[in-house]
């Protein structure tokens, strides 16, 4: 099944040659075969093209009616008959590029709805779209071709550079971001941290915020992420660095170039990553740790203490992977063999999955 | 203490036999007595229904001044004089049958607020209720009664069916949903997710997420909670399937119908739900699984291999509900007896919970 | 390097006289230098104010340029000639309160935006500031000097004290607020919680959620966090009690005052805190459960029992950390020396980071 046009219409069609210009793969097969559009692998029809990126899948292609597709050289004989190769060592990226070609990024309709509320004093670049309702603070600086959704808040004295989007819902505070920066829908940059000191008698007292956040070029925050200013110095995010939804980036926290951070991962304050960490989901971090460049936190890992470069470390609290793996088949095997102790009833109930029935008499 | 009239209005009030009827209950009790609202049942007074499960408050029960209690049939003897007794096996679906007798869910206000922006060739059914600064975007259809809320927006081309509700700041986009569907506030559909590929030089380039959301009837959003289009498939959320607040559903994520998937839970791209899966908080899934139908998946477990239909699992890695207690009872044993290893000081100090109080000297 | 006066333009200049006396310190230096600003103590210059904790740093202050340093009693004579001290026992306090001086809070501008709606009858205390696209409903009550950022939504009948602010896009209904509370950048207060029941043949019927949400005076609410409120009684934060983003409360949770609740926590329904419960990032509470004052809970913590008053605990499910500690300790011991089992290749493969490239073939 093709993009439904309603929401992703496709620009095209065209000819093979173009998309295998595109996708920088060799092509094998008829260079004027046109082509509409992308499909999965498994149905995908004659104009489209599907990938595949490694022999997992290889019975899919085997039966596949697709037009042309794109895939790794050495999978080049599984081709179907009738189908167009285009062969890739990266096929994943040049479908990407393929499907681009197909589906560009939407465009901004360069203009300022009549809803929104800009300062007088914002400067906003050519060419920048502004969606209903959304505010631009006071001295807020946008360059060219910048997106801004319905709702978006850019608070006063943000900068953003070329070509950002900042969409529908996303909230910028204390801020400055290069180009090609995205918040996504109900991101919060810029708000302030958890920082506050307790009084003798038991009161809290804020402890003012006094940094921002940078965004290098490229950074995406993904929906619903949160990402807190600096409590002096600022929160920094490398150029590159992608953050999935409902990430927690507490103040002070800074990462190098082309980190990866999946949905629900937390990382405390002051905490610093080099290049090209990746955190997968719902993994934390405590303050003030130094992750080396390239290192590997696994899902749901509990770090508390420094990784260094090109480590891979999972687990709670975090080991390296290898141990981590041994413990878990040896636990395993632990639960699975092991009668219950004689010292008496199990005082963890593992309590049963909620079910949304309350277990209240109210 | 029976409900706030300023927040919650109370219809009625209703004679037992109303109440009776409406719950599907047995009457036990004088059948003209009026009742004006629900309460908890140590609190609620003469002329209030309370309700009680099992067992477990059976003290309270006996102690109670309802005029009416909702309750198992095992029960009834336990009623206090005076009281009045509904007999129902179910008796937490019959109160909410009586609740919702007294506390109809608000009915949508037909019309549209002037500061909501809505799109000319946008289609609303009748009796929908628009609020201010709601925004509906080109090709958009709306069946009948639906309520959308204050900032709500629903992106070009979506389509919803007749009474769903779009609450406060929730965003819809590339969706298509049937009845009775619920997003709570801040809920994001249908946005990009966190599909990219690495070139050779490490950047990433986005790989165009091509797909849509198609929400059953009566799919409930959470509030904050995030689920991401499909890449090129849809993600899919089958009818009567619950999201709580704060979850995250990735790309091509599909479930079957009934699925209850509580707070801040995390589920990777492409992994797919039967029927009736029930994962409680903060549980994660990792991509491309399976979980059979009436699957059990207990709170924070990380799950990373299929589970089978019925089976119960938890603990991270997850494993069968029994092998993960026993497993823990051992832990903890072996925590509460074993001195500490002649290796030296402990490597893993577990940090101090952080108090806000931040421990640089900036 | 100090605050960039384009997002925190700083009050003063101020003598060191005041600053003392603001921070409650005694002073040893010039009580008539001038100081301009606060900046962290390897950047600040002689015309700022650094502080220090305790001796982890002490190379720091020794090098640091700072025209005076907060600190602790028994560190003064480590600073650097030229340099005065501020003498304090509580010096992050103290230094709260500096930071204070040179960057009050944002006094909210009195006024109601033009594009905010504002029913008739609500009743606004003198000087609150209503911003762009503010929503507030029917009968809701703000007392003086509120300020309401933009999108924000207070609901029909929501009372709120003095000096609270409702900060861009926070959403508050069913809402009963003290004084000073602070609700941040998309915080969602007072949804329906996640309440139902199912019918004999599988769908799932709501239970009407006829309670509210209170927060006592002080009370914040962290960015995109959700309080869901109570389904018969209510859901309350004691006064002082801090949220940090992305935490879920659910409903008819009960806190005593001052508790701290860390990022991406989950507190299940009907469970109570104390006084002054510590609860650190992503740990999950299960329901109707009772924590004692003073209590505090570990990162990534799973508590399924009541935990005493004062007991500190972690793991999950969790333990006292001592015990934990001893059982983190042995686990990885057991994993860096264990040889794989030789019943077979291990199950649970530990599945490599997500580095967002899909490893589908569409």
């Amino acid at each position: 099944m093709s993009a439904d046009p309603r929401f992703h219409p496709a620009a095209g069609p065209y000819p093979l040659s173009r998309l295998a210009e595109a996708a920088g793969a060799e092509l094998a097969g008829d260079a004027a075969r046109m082509l509409n559009g992308v499909a999965p692998l498994d149905s995908a029809g004659a104009g489209e093209v599907a990938f595949l990126d490694g022999r997992k899948h290889l019975a899919s292609l085997k039966a596949s009616r697709a037009g042309a597709v794109v895939l790794p050289p050495d999978l080049a004989a599984s081709v179907p008959e009738g189908c167009a190769a285009m062969l890739s060592r990266t096929p994943h990226l040049a479908f990407a590029r393929i499907a681009a070609l197909f589906h560009p990024p939407r465009a901004p309709v360069p203009g300022i709805h009549p809803t929104a509320t800009v300062a007088a004093d914002a400067v906003l670049g050519e060419g920048c779209d502004i969606g209903p309702h959304a505010v631009i603070g006071a001295g807020a600086v946008l360059g060219a071709r910048c997106l801004v959704g319905p709702h978006a808040v850019i608070g006063p004295g943000c900068v953003f550079g070329d070509d950002c989007r900042i969409l529908a819902h996303a909230a910028a505070s204390f801020c400055l971001a290069g180009h090609r920066v995205t918040l996504h829908q109900g991101a919060r940059v810029g708000q302030e941290g958890f920082g506050f000191t307790p009084t003798p008698e038991g009161r809290f007292v804020t402890i003012p915020q006094l940094g921002r956040v940078r965004l290098g070029d490229e950074v995406e925050i993904g929906a619903n992420s949160c990402v807190d200013r600096g409590a002096l110095d600022d929160t920094v995010l490398g150029p590159g660095t992608r953050l999935d939804n409902l990430v927690q980036i507490g103040h002070n926290v800074v990462t190098g170039r082309g980190c990866v951070i999946v949905a629900q991962v937390g990382i405390s304050g002051s905490t610093r990553l080099g290049d090209f960490v990746t955190i997968a989901g719902q993994a934390g971090l405590t303050g003030h740790l130094n992750i080396g460049s390239k290192a590997r936190i696994g899902a749901q890992a509990g770090v508390q203490s420094d990784v260094p470069a090109g480590q891979d470390v999972t687990g709670s609290p975090a080991m390296p992977v290898k141990d981590a793996l041994r413990a878990a088949i040896y636990l395993r095997q632990l639960g699975a063999r092991k009668a219950r102790s004689a010292a008496g009833p199990a005082r963890e109930e593992q309590k049963e999955p909620p079910s949304g029935r309350s277990e209240q008499t109210d």
